[in-house]
């Protein structure tokens, strides 16, 4: 769209693997509304993404960190503020990754090793980056935090397995951090729980391409794209969200509140 | 703010009291983003009102209205499509009512038809603003409705009384009602559960002013005002939220999510 | 089962209409377990079922009473205080009806007036059956309320119409009447949200047999019986849950917390 | 009480410290209910507490497991299974503790190695105590799994901590893991929310003493208690609630639903 509505915002983008991402929907949205953004990424992802392309396009300085590591985080605010003059107004968390969806392993079969890398990775890394944000007083008052959810934190998906639990303590971080931020500075912590997409993250996930048919059905407005959230995010960005804090916020066509859909219990009865 | 959001947009703003109200700063800031609206109330509320003031300020016309009264809102709709050559993009219901609250009358005193009567207007006009809407067909493709809840919806507040039912119906209305709406014309249907606000209606509840000193203290981001929630209403309006529906968002600096904040727990323990 | 749960207990069990209710077998239960009780229904209904049966299996007096009616709550409670000589000690409201759903009329469809009964027999009748008692001080110290609900309440079900909103209210009701009744004797008030139940009433609803298979296949225990509700509805009367109240409490085999299930992902997928 | 309700069932119970634990009480009533139960706990807490004269008085054996190892927790399975002569019905998991709450490190400056300690010891060991139980077969059909929870893990209480995040995953490993348990054996999984409870693990944690007063005021039918959440337990493992499976059930005299009470809120304006 582009009404100017960051106009003058600086914020940090973590996440942007390749075009399918919703991290890099929202680096450019974020840009075409006027905002300076630092784009980063695990210096891993970024040898796999196509995140040069992305930082020539929003003419973002790229800052490679390990999300879970707090020395690394501490290099990406000082680098940010460096470059900004001063703090940033808005951070998006987009990090999340199951040992176990990738190796296959089942729920009661899970690696616990693996299981606390996906705590530590997915969940754990957005209390370090407010952590370490708040130390450096790196956010700007009534600035804006959003992580990605998703509703098997509220619900059962067996294919999603341990990454439930990572989304759930994400959401709890959110609220608990939420709550010390926004006393502290005014920040304002949320997290959004969207729609099956189709990032390469998303399609990594077996039984994924059903689910998402099924999700399509299910949802009135259909399943929100990654674009569709990056406008999401962009208006959590703007100041005319500023007393929204502390929520999961379901971005989703209406998945989340609708019982059974016309189509799904059509598919459900072919005969009738 | 002023980022022209609503350019272009045509809507409905309903409950514009006075300058206190969250529909009149909803008025002031949609005009302000560039929308187009017409301002409607009830006969008895408008006189009371200074709406053509408001009027005035929006370049507005203003069309009255009972919103339990079909045939009124009919007419509603029909003079807001003839003077904007067309369908409406967005909705604001802001009505709300309790004759047993304005008596007095404690929750386990009710009166039965005045609680029919809080039901009616509090509530049930949320179902007949869109049931009259799609009969006519005024909500334009990818319109936004927006109603106004509290959290009294979800937990008890005993000052409240029946407009805690009245909420949960609205809010119940709210997804129902956006299921259909979304299918049939991708129209999104939200409630805000807004925070104790001091508008002219708010401050009439027994017990109002003890519990808005206490939320503002329980609250991270302290209470958010009508302007707040005005702004809020914008972005739930604009083209920045689409696949956000059948949701109750609240509005709250964080009230919901709080189970306790440091300043409730001084306040219950002064001697400590 | 039979361990005399609820020996020297007194109660009401209104809504049994015939051997499919939930309300019959929760009134064999409750003899079972060593209770007195009092069966109510509506005149109409007592016409049609054949609650002259359940009342000799139940060895139980039977009193008429239309629950939207204050009046003859009244007399139905003091009958039940002279039968007994004194309070009872629990009371199960499951009572509900839609003429909208009996007509077949659609949710962007409804009949006000119709909406208006569905709200009085299905939610507001749960008001009054307390607020008759406290009145009276029919309910003994640590009694026990239960009202039957519906996850329509929660999420969107379109066969379901507007029995959706009367849920709502209901489990509204629960909570505030909860909150006053647990103040004033600390008797609880407490809602259960029962799976998809083959009761004439369920079988009644256009839809409900499809739904019904789907809900089964969801759901990881499948879905619980009348006769399952019954026993859990036993457990909510006896002494082993005294201090759970204000709750809506989903009896349903895990379908409120399942996102997807196995065999509804094969199901729809069958070539895969 | 003691109506025979667990005559004939089996089970383990963990985390009877002393008799302030909820565990103990648990342990009391599952043998006053007829039960014959296995007690456990990790080895430093055995050498802490009374463990040994709890057995005594349930005639019940002790195997000494900590909860965080796999090979512990087969262990302690195959003695149950001996000793029984076949699986158990019902497992209690009362298992919680946090290196941050008990060094004082407050949500922002956590200590990440404590913080994966916390989520391991209270949250995590849930998980193996499942898995390791459907490995071994060693929990019969319909049997009954409990974890004790806080509200925390929907709202945030600042002297929580990072257990606040692990109690978000103890319940989503709750539902996942009930899911799953449930389609291999209808095997039912249920968390509950228990009100602040003055056991020796919970008056350890600091800003308790106050909430605990400021909760009971909140609560309609004041705090829980832990020989209340005890016969609650015995509710939940008993046939009477077979159907009930992968909720979060609160348990807390009202706490959870009540918005404000007329006694906080006299509290707060002591002038009127």
């Amino acid at each position: 769209m582009g009404y100017g509505l960051l106009k003058g915002k600086k914020g940090i983008i973590s996440g942007a693997l390749d075009e399918n991402s919703i991290a890099w929907k929202a680096a450019l949205k974020a840009k075409e509304e006027g905002a300076e953004i630092i784009l980063t990424n695990a210096p891993i992802a970024m040898r796999m993404g196509e995140i040069n392309k992305l930082a020539e396009m929003c003419d973002a300085k790229i800052v490679a960190a390990d999300a879970t590591d707090v020395a690394d985080l501490e290099k990406l605010y000082r680098e940010a503020m460096d470059t900004f003059g001063g703090g940033v107004d808005f951070v998006l968390h987009s990090i999340g990754m199951s040992p176990n969806i990738r190796k296959g392993k089942e729920y009661g079969d899970l690696n616990y090793d693996w299981y606390m890398k996906s705590i530590d990775v997915s969940a754990l890394s957005f209390h370090k980056f407010m952590a370490v944000a708040e130390k450096l007083d790196a956010i700007n008052e009534w600035g804006s935090v959003v992580g990605l959810s998703y509703i098997a934190a509220q619900r059962t998906f067996s294919f999603y397995t341990d990454m439930a639990d990572a989304k759930a303590v994400l959401e709890s971080i959110g609220r608990s951090y939420g709550y010390r931020y926004g006393k502290a500075k005014n920040v304002r912590v949320n997290t959004i729980s969207q729609s099956p997409t189709k990032t390469t993250a998303g399609t990594g996930i077996g039984g994924f391409n059903a689910f998402y048919e099924y999700a399509e059905k299910m949802s009135p407005l259909g399943n929100a794209s990654a674009e569709d959230c990056a406008n999401y995010i962009i208006s959590l960005f703007s100041d005319y969200t500023r007393m929204v804090t502390m929520q999961n916020l379901f971005h989703d066509g209406g998945y989340s509140m609708t019982g059974i859909s016309a189509e799904v219990l059509d598919m459900i009865t072919p005969g009738e």
